[in-house]
């Protein structure tokens, strides 16, 4: 029995969730589903690479991930199946699978046997994307369904830079309690160093707590985050709310000497 | 293993959908659940039916399809099943089946010995849906849960009316990328027909594309939709808030002879 | 197959839920996943309890119940594992299991051979509860997991106070539609008694309907509700938004003389 994930920005409210699981089940009866969200902001590419990326790694190696956000539907853009280490992808050519195509196994879908006869160019998701995962979901191997793209489309790096005594990088998401996820390493952070993060230019934290439960009232402060990174929260409220900063924002790190106050 | 689809407007942040679940699953173990959609608005049948209609097809078969969007729960108002070419459905007698209304064999359903005891009539989703779908996911036959029903309610017929050049309809649904779609067949507008689209009687589009990014910049065009109807859109933006349209607005077709520049 | 329920205030639109589900298929590859809700509002313990309280009881006995309502995580607060006559829970010690407390074998977990190595201590749902729950699922003694806990962390009592003529209680919840959920039981009611039913201090109403679509036109009354509790409800209307009242509001029942006009 093969795990099918689902990642879209269809919302919940419309038909289009259920027809593509209805057309995962009816091509491939045996499989399973598991909604990772349907909740990414209409055409919200950075939004949904960055879910997929975050809960993959949780799914057993196998496990097959659909993603569909896909602004360019009905146009010129590639579909991307994607042997990865931890699962199979298929995805819009848009940087949707950003987080594998590093060290993935990528090829371009050129399979219009498996595609359905939909009435337009306009779902996808149900009478193209489904039908290929269900493929997959049946043991077809993703290496016949396409050539090997060298060139899959890229998102703007976000990688963070690293310096002598600190760090510059940005928050990369906002989750539903208004923590602001940042790109930088909670590694990069050793317990115990003071340091100073500045958000957006302006605000400055100096505080680190391993939990939200441990920052100090209702101050703004810096934890290690479930991704391995920097996180900025605030106990019992919203961060971005609070520091009026969204993705995007820049965040600067500065280690300080023992002793050291400035920044 | 039975397939069960279930569309409410019970929403997700009460106890409701985990209620029905828990009864279907409790009744029928082996059953599998499908969500279509539990963000229905409030009551809202046409919505509903709409949905419905639009995701049934994807399904295979045999599939269990329970329907509950029920103003009049514990009123006088009937539970119907019916026998769909496509599928089983168990709803309310409220228009929710609409879609299927003119070909299935529909009876009313009248087993109290299938109904919970439950401490109120103000949730047949729970204590009388659930145990019919469950009865039918068991295997049981729809033709022994009542008689057969001639009088079902229906809904207004929204259905588009041909002129010789063009056609009047509305919009039937306006889904969450703000798209506008009109019952009008995507086949009544021949591609490479010069015509003229007006929307609430003000609005007039005259572009057809085969994709939502094949549409002119930030203007409102016309694209062939997913379920074969014809969608107002704009790319990357919501046609409903760009033109101040809602579900219920008129749409007017009209099919230009060549070369003509008149509406 | 084990059937484990998820109710958590992660929202739909973040990895949370979907690395719980991922987590607990990887350990637990043949369970069966339901969600209760994910849309608990941030850290509401007392809207987690009421809807755990609520639809637990739908599920077949041996259902086990993955509850992450947690804003104390990474703090010092206990994971419980609760064995009821109903299913088994694996929540925070924080009150989230209020229902089920006075009656099941509760004990702290402390079990970190089965905890994964997260790399913060923010995300226990996937880190500590999730491979709790797997545990379970694959048919782990809740015995095993620690000590037995006679001190849990409780709920404020909402048990209402019956009264020779009447009853004092107040607003538990407040669903979707805006019904307001007292926990006053429907039996304290008895059909056919005249009675006065204040809401917040204010508000007075006297009709009582068996179903929504009974009350008259857009006047609030009470109707004996899902739960086995009186509810305030407007039929195709919002109660608590026509009557200005939330959950805490205080609710007094009078039951009158036949004959009195008083209150």
């Amino acid at each position: 029995m093969s795990l099918v994930t689902l990642l879209t920005d269809f919302g919940t409210a419309d038909y289009f969730v259920g027809a593509v699981k209805g057309t995962l089940l009816r091509l491939a009866p045996t499989c399973q589903l598991v909604d990772i969200t349907h909740q990414v902001p209409p055409g919200d590419i950075v939004w949904g690479a960055h879910v997929l990326w975050a809960a993959a790694p949780a799914f057993a190696p196998g496990t097959i991930h659909l993603a569909v956000v896909d602004p360019g539907v009905g146009g010129s853009r590639r579909i991307l199946a994607a042997e990865a280490n931890d699962g199979l992808y298929v995805a819009p050519d848009n940087g949707l699978l950003e987080a594998v195509l590093d060290t993935a196994r990528v090829v371009s879908v050129a399979r219009p046997d498996l595609y359905l006869d939909g009435p337009s160019q306009t779902f996808h998701g149900r009478d193209r994307f489904a039908p290929v995962a269900a493929f997959l979901a049946r043991g077809g191997a993703a290496e016949t369904l396409g050539p090997v793209v060298q060139d899959p489309v890229r998102l703007p790096s976000w990688k963070p830079v690293r310096e002598e005594r600190g760090a510059r990088g940005q928050i990369v998401h906002v989750d539903r309690f208004g923590n602001l996820v940042t790109n930088i390493p909670s590694g990069w952070l050793p317990p115990g160093t003071a340091f100073r993060l500045k958000v957006g230019g302006q605000t400055e934290l100096h505080v680190l707590a391993s939990c939200y439960a441990d920052l100090p009232g209702s101050r703004p402060g810096v934890v290690p985050g479930s991704l391995g990174l920097l996180e900025i929260s605030v106990q019992g409220d919203s961060a971005s709310r609070i520091l009026g900063s969204e993705r995007g924002a820049q965040v600067t790190l500065r280690l300080l000497e023992t002793g050291s106050k400035d920044f």
